[in-house]
């Protein structure tokens, strides 16, 4: 038999395993690298709901791999039955086996199908990271006119910026009292709410789903209030779990979140073997709490960190915790999010000051593409500390976010915030007078002095 | 005689002012607060080059004092005359004595006008912040065909894109070997003029002006080389020079180059007197040395430190000198700059290694609004530190630019930036495995490494 062996074997090929190869391209330049996934064609999962309106086609979200190959990756088209963490091998379901030095777990995670009465009704769809059954979802959809979707995270959110903008009626039903209740405080919540009234989307909060009806193929959805509705198709966008059984299967520690268990350079519980990306447990950055956290922009920090270290720990730096960075764009606003919210520094047992401000992200106001910009910072009170941030506004608060989110890593404080130096131009950003994270910064920091007032 | 009375007087109303003042008002709630500007009306500076083809008006790019006024700012229009800091006092041009506890100078800077026959011709121009000048330019402007811009530095870069858009033909005159010298590497500088040439700007580099022809007006530039041009008018954009000679005057040290000079917390060697903005001496952010440096965020970051620290040193943080973060956006490129350039480190005397990457600012590079970005980062050789960076692309480089920025400002390390957590969306953003500033500082990394590598 002939055995296939690699320095490094990557198990999966989303963003995970694609930043992984890439780190350890980087990091590991003479060693033999391959990555095993199960189909030639990856979507690049974050672009998933764009394939509906705003891409030309479903094929236009695929991710490449030729880079990495050009650059000495063997990319091998095959799906991992089996891991043998003792011999150091993996198995195929094609029948072939595979040696490794060191293995790295990247297997993502799958949508959460729940156990509603209805849910496996035809006209029932979740969002898998499946290109055939995001192009059969698209076809679908085209035929129908009312789509419910279940869910008001970030993926229900922009499936349904851009359902309506294939011009159908979209219903938005959220179990909790509102939108994107996870990522922002309530204050933005509603902002956006109202944004969806405005687009004639009907948002149906605090309302949870009892049963999906029809006859075969759906045709309406029973409220557990009694109520019920029509419609033609229904989306179930309400979370993914870690496709983590390979790892368990091989023996490998699976947290209680589970994810599989990782320490702070992304080892798992066997020797040699990484773990990336959706199919882990992370942590919260600041209580240290095992998470749920799966971000595209997660797993490719958390690929780094293993493709650096996979041979010694090169990159000497703890990760202290995942840190959530969301930004998301729908009916022409965008939202962003950095760390903890002011709801979610309350409920871990912190004391807080809040800072906000709303300015324009242009200056002067003028300018022709100028958009409204609010910000609110979350500040630890005793320490001053920064725990998150929220950012709503125009285009600009996609990198916006990222301003924060890179003070939150470094742990400014509000005073270090008030005496940030920043760039400022009247086409591109707001005015250096009212940079908005800054005067929200200034805001808490008064805040935090009135006190000290004589 | 009726003298005023304020614990704080801020002298200046541009955005050095205008940030002392809300820091001051945030800061000391219960201090009485008063500026003394020349003229109701002050424009924005940055945006003065916009008010030419972008903006409606002139005086749509002007400042308001109103929302400064509602939190307790007195407003003075007047010119100060005199300051004695043994007296406490200032003397205002309408025969006003004010006494103050703590004073501010944010005086500002005006155009360098140089020393070149003809430059005080009919139609010749420099670019000071005042209403009245820049619209008597503005109608000039419009009748004219021809017209030169001596100086390729940001302003001049702007202002010829504005001519451009206004339909006339324009000639850029820059003394050193590229344009944008300052705060790009040649490749970048290259790009720049190359964009420049595909949209008919013609750009004469290693140019000097030997004297500006005409009999009354403008109708020529002779050069050093012995060439003429033919022109209707000229706009000189060679820099700025401090508004130091009130404060010198008041027996204020003055830096070596010609600015006030100021402490870690922006205090003149005056008692309770400070200083802000174009009228100080800065420094540079690794090497400490004084520099030139003028933009309206260090002016605003000058503010902040000084506004906050004026009764007592509350922001309990040196200011470390002054990382110059750019971004301008002309014919349709956005350029930005944070800390040093290769160029600068080299001649400070850094050993360095850069780090590039080129990739889109959207993920999938399908969708519509995309654009290429191209990074470049530059690290110190031993350390690993982050000393500047510059980044071309579509307008996120706006505020990727002040990611950077803020990454400069924490004295990240190339490994730091590796396993930066970045935020990341398709319709806002690069894609989580190639965001560009991590891209780059994979690049540099495993330069690093490579001499390691056995």
């Amino acid at each position: 038999m002939n055995i296939l062996k690699f320095d490094v074997v990557i198990i999966g090929g989303g963003p995970a395993g694609m930043a992984a190869a890439s780190t350890a391209l980087a990091s590991y330049p003479k060693k033999k690298i391959a990555m095993v996934k199960k189909e030639s064609q990856t979507l690049i999962p974050c672009g998933i709901p764009y394939t509906l309106s705003t891409l030309p086609s479903v094929e236009s979200d695929v991710m490449s791999t030729k880079p990495l190959e050009e650059k000495g990756l063997e990319v091998i088209i095959d799906e991992v039955k089996e891991v043998d963490v003792n011999s150091k091998q993996i198995f195929t379901d094609s029948g072939e086996t595979i040696e490794y030095d060191k293995l790295v777990f990247a297997t993502g995670s799958r949508p959460v199908f729940p156990p509603i009465p209805g849910a496996d009704l035809d006209g029932v769809f979740t969002v898998p990271k499946d290109i055939q059954q995001i192009s059969r979802m698209k076809d679908a959809l085209k035929k129908m006119n009312k789509i419910a979707i279940v869910g008001a995270g970030f993926i229900g959110m922009e499936m349904c910026d851009e359902i309506h903008k294939m011009g159908k009626q979209v219903t938005i039903i959220e179990a909790r009292e509102r939108v994107l209740p996870i990522a922002f405080d309530p204050e933005f919540s509603l902002e956006v709410q109202k944004v969806l009234e405005k687009n004639h989307i009907k948002t149906l909060t605090s309302t949870r789903v009892k049963e999906i009806t029809g006859n075969g193929h759906v045709d309406g959805i029973n409220f557990e209030s009694g109520e019920h509705i029509d419609v033609d198709g229904v989306i179930l966008s309400i979370g993914y779990r870690p496709n983590s059984a390979l790892a368990k299967n091989a023996g490998l520690f699976i947290g209680m979140t589970g994810g599989i268990w990782t320490d702070e350079y992304m080892r798992t519980s066997a020797k040699d073997v990484f773990a990336v990306g959706d199919c882990t447990e992370h942590k919260e950055f600041f209580s240290r709490r095992p998470s749920k956290l799966m971000l595209a922009s997660t797993a490719a920090f958390d690929a780094r960190v293993a493709g650096t270290n996979l041979f010694n720990v090169r990159l000497i730096r703890e990760i202290k915790g995942n840190i959530g960075i969301f930004s998301t764009s729908i009916f022409g606003k965008t939202l962003g999010a950095a760390g903890g919210t002011e709801t979610d520094a309350l409920e871990s047992g912190f004391e807080v000051i809040c800072g906000n401000a709303s300015t324009v992200d242009r200056h002067p106001g003028s300018i022709p593409d100028a958009s409204k910009v609010r910000v609110k910072l979350v500040f630890s009170k005793e320490s001053g500390i920064l725990l998150g941030g929220q950012i709503m506004g125009g285009k600009s608060v996609g990198e916006m976010i990222n301003v924060l989110g890179v003070a939150v890593q470094s742990r400014m404080s509000a005073t270090e915030l008030v005496a940030l130096q920043i760039g400022t131009q009247p086409l591109l950003t707001a005015s250096p007078v009212v940079y908005p994270i800054i005067t929200a910064a200034l805001d808490a920091y008064s805040k935090m002095h009135a006190s000290h007032e004589e």
